[in-house]
Order: C-alpha cells, then structure tokens, then sequence
C-alpha cells in the first residue's frame, strides 16, 4: 500500500502501540495456524469532578480527549468550562475530568435512564431539545475534489483499522488536508475524541469537514451539528433519521464517497462541482 | 445476484416493506439528481409492566420481538417467567411487556454501561456477574463447509441491506440451513429480535449456530453466550475482549468469514474440518 503524506496531520494513529493491539493463536480454514491481530477493547469511568458519570467501552487511548468530547458532546460540560485537571488512573481506568464550576447532574443522570440504548449517542434525555435550536453556518464550501482527496489520504493512512480492521475511524479535516485521526472500536467514542482535542486545543469548528468511516446515522449528525462542523463524510450509508436530521440543521451530509463516486444528500449548496 | 433458496427459512427480510426504507433525493459526484433508499431509524419505548425500561433506535420492525429479546437478554424478563401480554402502540412508540410475576428495576436501571457497537447497545451493570458463571455445552458439532453454504445463502438472501445498506444483520441457523434472518439498525437489536423470535417459539439454543455481520465485540459474544449458542460466526472482525470471552465461556468464535476464509480464535474443537 502506497503511504499517504502524514504532513498535514496534527495527530494520526499508531498502529505499533502495544497497548492498542493483541495478537491471537487460531486457526485458519486449512486447519493451519495463524496469529491474527484484534483491537483492544477496556471499560473507562469517567467522573465530572465528584460524580460518576459514565462507563464506556473504548479502544483506551486518548483518555483525556475521550472524556473531555464525551462531557461536551453530552452538554454537561459546557464550552466557557474551564477545566482545571483531568486525572487518569490507567490501572482503575479511571479518568476524572475537574471545573472551576461546580457541576452536579444527578438530576440529567435520571433522565440518561429512561432514553438510554438511544442510537442518538446521547444516553441523556434533553440533547433533542438543543437540537432543534441549531443551524449551521452556511458560509463553507467544498469543492468535490477535497472529497476525493480526503478519502484517498484517509484510507491510506496507516491505522489500526489496516492492521486489525473491526475498528473505526474518525478524521478531523480541512479542505482537502486531514488533520486530527482518532480511532476507536465504537464511533461515538472517535468523534468524541476528536471533539476533547477541539476543545483541548481551540479549534474553530466553521471551515473544518468531518469524516467518518461510519455509516451517517442520526447519532454521528446531532454529535457533528453539536461540534458546529458543517460538512459530514463517509464511505458508508445513511440513514433516513440521519438524512432528516441534517436537512434540519443545514448539515451537508456526503455519503457513499469512495473512488470517484459519493451522494450528497443535504447542503449540497456546499459543493462546489469544478 | 442469485437469489438464495429460501425453504429452510421461517422467517426473512422483507426488503418492499415501506415502512422499512424511504427514498431521498439528492446529488451524485456529477451532478446529477439521484434517488436514495435510505434505511428508517425510529424510537422504540419499551415498559416492563408498569416501568419505563428504555428507548431503543430501530428499524422498527418486530416490535414484539425486539422487546421480548431487550428484556431477555438484559436478564431482566426470566426464562420462566410467563408473559401475559404484549401491547404495540405504532402511533406512541411504545411497547408493553406485561408479565404474570411484579417486576421492579429501578436499582438495576441506574447501572448502565454504553457498549462499543456501531449504534450503542446498552448493557447493565450486573450482566458481567451473571457471565461470569456461564458456560456452554461442549456436544454440538459443525463442518466447516457448513460455514461456506451459510455464508453464501445469508449474503444471496434479499436483504434490507441489499437494498439500502447502513444495517446490520443476524442470522439464527442449524447446521448449514439459516432459520431466523433479522435485520436492525443496530446489531444489538437484531440479535435481541433473534432472542425474542426464540423465546417466543420455544426454539432450543444448543444445536444452532449464530452468524452476523458485524464485529465480534464483547457485547455480541455475552448476549450469544447468555443465550446459550454456542457457535457464533461474523464476516467481520474480532475485538480482543471479545476474543477473551469467547474463550472464558466456551463459545466457537469464527470471524473473518468470506468466501472460502475464515479465523476461528476460540472453540476450535466443535469445527470439523473434512
């Protein structure tokens, strides 16, 4: 496989991390041995401040990052937060994320129950109602060839998913330049990785274009509307809610993009045909 | 594509069922007006008698199923318990299971813990525990050309998936014959439907054998186990956690499935290779 040009990257994955990875003794149709390559799956609790808030199972890296986008993705941490610590104990698996406000979501955990196995990614109950609030920017464009730019780089990008597949990945991206590749057995945990380093680092989400190996379900467009990025990628498929959902928040929605093929669905009126 | 004999099936997708896809409108890579079939996505209320247990995201069809197997396999309906009722209301979304034996949850339902599946499954706390004493039974056998003739009948099976993509499939079988085809938005409710399908119908565990399209995760591998199959088969790929599961209960975990190919990493001993 021809290597993409890592350059424009800011953070992309490592494939080699020991701790990502595990080898496995099997065997094969014939009958012969083989050692297959399997992803790392481990439990991270992360806490806000003295509360426990949530158990996710996740690929294990970026911890920090992971818990952050979490909070934020859920609305319990808000963007004017600021944080004064975040603390993890790899060996509790632990991650506990500290403000100088005092949070207290005992109420909002309550609610996580009785909306919770929601394909929306949003175990808590009122991530609808800010939903409906929201519009994107329209300012943004796009032209196609940055799709086909940013999937051919992206797929040839070395990661965990070439080395151990059952994986996925999401990439933060600019123009035709990918810039933040973050990795994780479940996708709401990648994007909300990649929105912990936004946050983290004072990322501007306006120009920015997300792509996700995933399939374009209602969960990946709320948590892409939350992060205020206006352009949405993937290889894969749509959903109907998904598809429903963007047209509302003046998401474009692109899927199906692989070689020169892709459907956009809502916000075409960001690309720009040559 | 050929068409898969469909005798040996009790029941399978009905990909022209309207309710299950819509058509959008949108662009393709030239241009040019195309027309999407895009899977559904819509919530799903489900009650044990009279507690509010959970919303799930799904393609909505099997609503009877599909609560029966949440409960199932959240152990929170029993083997023996005697189901006096099961009330659909299309319009509110919301399904009632209503049982012989008072049930009451609210302990178990503040432990919660969001799995890795592509759209999140919800696990509760104390499912670990219960896994931990189980074990299946070590009699049932299966040639490998019988992964072969599955594969190929599931994949030539008219399909939601065919049709729309963005949906995952499972398949409860016997020996190489496919019995019970459901399909879901979320692969965690289409195996739960599968558990529904099961109990509802007196079907035994032992001899079948589990296939699905998606990753072997962790939660794949407790809920086949807590059902007590003892072959799972994916043509996807493995988590390490999953793998480690697999072995702790005993359970034949091949993945990898295509073709002529397979990996088999837990449980080599009920595959019979001619």
């Amino acid at each position: 496989m021809k290597v993409a040009d890592l350059s424009s990257y800011l953070l992309y994955p490592n494939p080699e991390h020991p701790a990502l990875t595990d080898q496995v003794i099997g065997k094969d149709q014939d009958g012969n041995e083989v050692s297959v390559d399997v992803v790392t799956e481990r439990g991270l609790t992360v806490y806000l401040n003295r509360q426990e808030i949530v158990t996710l199972m996740t690929l294990g890296d970026h911890p920090h990052y992971l818990a952050l986008g979490f909070l934020l993705n859920q609305n319990m941490l808000r963007p004017d937060d600021v944080v004064t610590g975040i603390d993890y104990d790899e060996e509790l698996e632990v991650v506990i994320v500290r403000t100088e406000r005092a949070t207290n979501y005992e109420d909002k955990l309550k609610k996580k129950v009785r909306t919770s196995g929601c394909a929306q990614g949003t175990v808590f109950g009122d991530i609808m109602e800010k939903f409906d609030g929201m519009q994107l920017a329209d300012a943004s464009r796009l032209p196609i060839s940055a799709i086909y730019a940013l999937s051919k780089q992206i797929n040839t990008t070395p990661s965990i998913y070439h080395k151990a597949g059952a994986i996925h990945g999401c990439v933060l991206c600019e123009g035709d330049k990918p810039l933040v590749y973050m990795e994780d057995v479940g996708r709401h945990n990648a994007i909300d990785k990649i929105a912990g380093y936004m946050y983290q680092h004072g990322i501007e989400p306006q120009d920015k274009v997300f792509y996700t190996t995933g399939r374009l379900t209602s969960e990946m467009v709320i948590k892409t509307v939350q992060m205020q990025i206006p352009i949405l990628i993937s290889r894969s498929g749509f959903t109907a809610w998904g598809v429903a959902l963007a047209k509302q928040a003046g998401l474009t929605l692109v899927g199906r993009a692989k070689g020169r093929n892709f459907v956009v669905l809502s916000g075409e009126e960001r690309l720009v045909y040559s």
